[in-house]
């Protein structure tokens, strides 16, 4: 078959058969081409430009006649049939970097931490009588009895690559060693040996580590003080193959798309690993062989992916995950580059769609050892669910979909540099004040401004409760737009790309509909204990998007309760604190057992109520505003001045 | 650096660069040369003969100037500086075919042997309630519910790789599935999930491994009926690197050698692996795939380097294993070629020089639960011995040296074809009549011939008691060699190899040090007990060579106690027979578990009375004839038959 080079315009080219795909092409070539419905030709985010050459478009969805005419072409759509030179557009192009800028603050070691106590990871310092012609036994017989003349630990077992180096060790430290042992219920298990003694200074290293279907984030700690050394995160580099959960397991039943997304998280990991330490040798000396404990946290699917267990009954009614409970796995066995024999815990799940990121953030939001009833959410492509106290627990997932992650919106991206994140309009001209992240031209709208972009839309009139735009606003940002109806943000000589930043009528649909999805969830569950929202203390809002919502915006558009802001608590990435603690405590390690153990799931698509709730909240900010007593003043108020205006908008 | 081309006259050619041992170009070149020392130029049994080329030979020990002026070289002492051709001898090509013909009975099932009760590893036909969404429970814990519903199990673990397996696997059998599961103390694995009920009749296989310093023997075994499907054996082709177990561990020791010797240890077996499945499948369809579990025996050195693990402390003072008591493995992790979940247990032992094929042996004996004191032997290279009864066990190892297997002796060899294994000497002429393995040309001596020569010259007055060569003995067969006096046993033109076959005073020497470290050994043991050798009731004799000594010469030379013929029994392999019954029965492994414990191990390099007692058994048959009354009858009717001769030797 013929050969054709493919060159791309940064970096470098290929020599490939005809018929490759575009996508393919660029992974041989080492091009990263965004692919967030995982090759399916449904986004319109993998369009390239294809310049000088022939290719062969199976379809242009979400391509324009123009676009095509300009030589766009989707990447996961179209084959090679000559030589060709592809531009890949530098807004599919991830910002890798800024991620780790939003890294969260530096947190308290959990008080009363005693790794004596609460550390399953044990190092022992070991004197050992020689061996003697009197004194004949064996290496290994020898080293458990010195461990267990020092400590109460359970039969101690070790692995076959252990074996091979006790002798050596136990002569290379003249008969000192220190061993690391970790310690289950039935079984201690030896995990490292060193010849001689160790210093109890000497650091002894674990990983919190949690796995989102976004971001993957990495936590260095110190197992004996506590201390976080070092902190970093970066996208999951399974993005490429699929933005959403559903795209990712669609991804891995094709092909050898299994070995490939286990592959690029592991990808991810390993070089987070990489960089926390560095991060940490530049005052230490530490390595990551010292590394002898990870705790894993992530949704049910980037657990199976992690894995490599097939996660194709997730996505297909009943919904059931292979494993929830996880044995606990050696770094070498999982393909951490780690100490191979370190002990890693993933930590349990619910159900498909509440994974050990829900149950470790419940953990480290306190909420199940709460006397009172709190609300916990988890708001990302999908939103899951908390109601509970100590006493009872209840949890759901929504299928949110993209939109707040800046996906299914024509000009939604993620919340890295350029993105919208914060929208004010003029109550009489319409004319919107923008915050971008990181201070530069727009490129697009990230959740939370979308959030607050319908919120402000929704309070100035500019869409009224249905969600429609008021296309007959005193205003030229109101337009006919190819999809209908739209209105611009930006001018296309303020942004990025020199295009027309807006959004549309689909797109707010999209919105108005992930919001009532997250809203009827937390209905259903406070209707399925018989207890009424507002009895909720708090509510605690975990996952790195949640931290950047703004309270007043979110019950605006009804998506989060009206209660008073106070109530209200942004803890950050709960799932990779609870890994943490996990990390550091077997007693908080069990407590996540007991809390996914504990939890009453229901599942939203087999509950009728569901789709009561959620035609009920599928308005601005609900059908029924009872449950929104402050915006419904905020309303009148707004009615009050647009009729004013002679220019009603709400009835 | 220069390349040459050495070429092996039957097995093509390398190109090696100057410098390079003749032994390594024979490795890259694929050509099998013996190295019983582990290439240290101390046996000179790698000998080959260079032909038109250059190479420099750093020692030329055991080779006599002659010989070197043939061309002969020590293949392991000699380097290339020039292209050469190279001629190996065919005696030093090991007859790999013939071992497998002397393979033992096929073996009784144990009677009243019961799977169900007996069997460590069971079958479970399961039907497990499909997912609903209102039963999501995840895969695994569906799996776990439905295996505890058939029977009382401990926690149910599963590896990594099967949890992948399982969802897939689940589906495929519409939720019927057979599960092999492997029940130990405190957990049971799952070693196998099948979709679909599979018959009762369907086989469940095992194998029972051997791991001979000499020989491999592998059984496979059907575990529900217990019926040996099939065995073979061949050498262990560590033998190139070395005859015998010190040989090994110095190999392991040098560059790569430790991984060198795993790989060819697991070659072996694997290969005989491969050999039992196509034995057994010319009658049923079976796979290697299929195989479940295996039981491994073999010394503490073959163990060590199966494992890979590091045996040098066993050589060293005070020659401690690095384990004696190994953890269950999967074959995976060992390496062999059969369900890489299957559990491969190795069977404890108990000292550096008393390993498992002893404790199994042990039990295979029945001598661990007989009522009356036995004494147990297992002779090779090194001599085992066990003393006990149902309450008392005492062991100890005597380096018996390689006579007895064809070591250190300049006509000896292996049992295999063209070997001597038997000779009667004319008292009159001192004639030797000769019995050749395979009815062939002699081509030397091995273990059972040299006894049974031994034995001869003694009675007929060709060595006197002190195994001194009677020089002036009435025929040509006695005559000056290069080291000594020597005794021809088959004169150049009757010969495979057209050289004479003879036996020096070294050789003797020799022999008479290996059955005197024996009985030694043999008479600490009972001296250790308070027991005289007497009241043993049985003399139970293991190991395959042990199947080929002629009782009478053995009492003879002094290498077995004097006892009445019907006290001997000749068990064959015990050891594999021990691996099989613990392959059927838990209760027959951890017996053997309990006869390790139970041993009392008296190393006899730190007994004074050892010396002692070798030192009076360096006679033939002992400095104490009353402890062979037998042997002194016969001694007394040579004598007058020799004096009547006029040719007093015995004094």
């Amino acid at each position: 078959m013929a050969e054709h080079t493919i060159s791309f315009d940064r970096d470098g080219s290929v020599s490939v058969p005809t018929g490759t795909l575009l996508t393919e092409a660029a992974v041989q070539a080492g091009v990263f081409i965004s692919q967030p419905c995982g090759g399916q030709g449904r986004c319109g985010r993998c369009a390239v430009q294809v310049q000088n050459g022939g290719v062969r478009r199976r379809s242009t969805l979400r391509l324009s006649e123009e676009d095509v005419a300009a030589g766009y072409a989707l990447a996961c759509q179209t084959v090679v049939e000559s030589d060709a030179q592809i531009i890949v557009p530098d807004q599919d192009t991830l910002d890798r970097t800024l991620t780790s800028d939003r890294v969260v603050a530096q947190p308290a070691v959990p008080p009363g931490y005693d790794p004596q106590r609460d550390q399953s990871v044990r190092r022992y310092c070991l004197t050992l009588s020689p061996p003697t012609m009197d004194d004949q036994r064996d290496d290994w017989s020898r080293l458990q009895t010195a461990v267990a003349q020092q400590a109460d630990l359970p039969q101690l077992t070790i692995s076959l690559p252990l074996l091979r180096q006790i002798g050596p060790v136990l002569r290379q430290g003249d008969w000192q060693v220190t061993a690391v042992v970790s310690i289950g219920e039935d079984a201690a298990r030896l995990i490292n040996l060193l010849p001689g003694p160790v210093s109890n200074e000497a650091p002894l290293l674990g990983l919190a580590i949690d796995i989102g279907t976004t971001t993957v984030s990495v936590w260095l700690v110190e197992l004996l003080s506590g201390e976080v050394i070092a902190q970093t995160a970066e996208y999951n580099r399974q993005i490429r193959c699929g933005e959403d959960v559903i795209s990712r397991i669609i991804y891995a039943s094709k092909n050898n798309g299994q070995a490939e997304l286990r592959r690029l998280v592991l990808e991810s990991i390993n070089t987070l690993v990489e960089r926390v330490m560095q991060k940490a040798g530049s005052e230490r000396q530490v390595t990551s062989e010292q590394v002898i404990k990870a705790t894993v946290v992530g949704n049910s699917i980037m657990m199976h992916l992690l894995l490599g267990i097939p996660a194709e009954s997730i996505r297909l009614s009943p919904f059931v995950t292979a494993v929830n409970h996880l044995p606990p796995f050696t770094a070498q066995e999982i393909g951490l580059d780690i100490h191979p024999e370190a002990e890693v815990i993933c930590l349990p799940g619910v159900a498909s769609y509440v994974g050990a990121d829900i149950t470790a953030g419940v953990l480290s939001s306190g909420l199940d050892d709460a006397p009172d009833v709190s609300l916990f959410m988890d708001v990302g492509t999908n939103g899951e669910i908390v109601l509970g106290c100590r006493d009872w627990l209840v949890t759901c997932a929504c299928s949110a979909g993209p939109a707040f992650e800046g996906g299914g919106v024509r000009d939604g991206m993620r919340a890295t540099r350029g993105a919208i994140e914060a929208v004010w309009i003029d109550g009489n001209t319409y004319e919107p004040t923008l915050r971008v992240i990181g201070n530069s031209k727009p490129r697009g709208l990230c959740g939370s401004g979308l959030i607050s972009l319908l919120a402000e839309m929704f309070l100035t009139g500019v869409v009224d409760k249905g969600g429609h735009l008021n296309q007959h606003l005193a205003t030229d940002r109101m337009r006919q737009g190819e999809s209908g109806p739209e209105y611009i943000i930006a001018w296309a000589d303020e942004t990025w790309h020199g295009r027309d930043i807006a959004i549309t009528h689909v797109d707010i649909d999209n919105l108005i509909r992930a919001k009532a999805a997250v809203y009827a969830g937390i209905s259903v569950l406070a209707e399925s204990v018989g207890v009424p929202l507002e009895m909720a203390e708090q509510v605690l809002i975990g996952g790195s998007f949640g931290k950047y919502i703004n309270v007043e915006n979110g019950v605006q558009i009804g998506l989060l309760p009206d209660m008073p802001w106070d109530n209200f608590k942004f803890l950050g990435n709960t799932a990779v604190l609870g890994a943490y603690h996990a990390l550091l405590s077997q007693t908080a390690q069990q407590r996540i057992g007991e809390i996914a153990g504990r939890m009453t799931y229901i599942e939203l698509s087999a509950d009728n109520s569901f789709y009561e709730a959620f035609t009920s909240a599928l308005f601005l900010p609900h059908t029924d505003l009872s449950q929104f007593p402050s915006v419904a003043t905020q309303i009148e108020d707004v009615n009050e001045k647009i009729s004013r205006k002679d220019a009603k908008v709400f009835s």
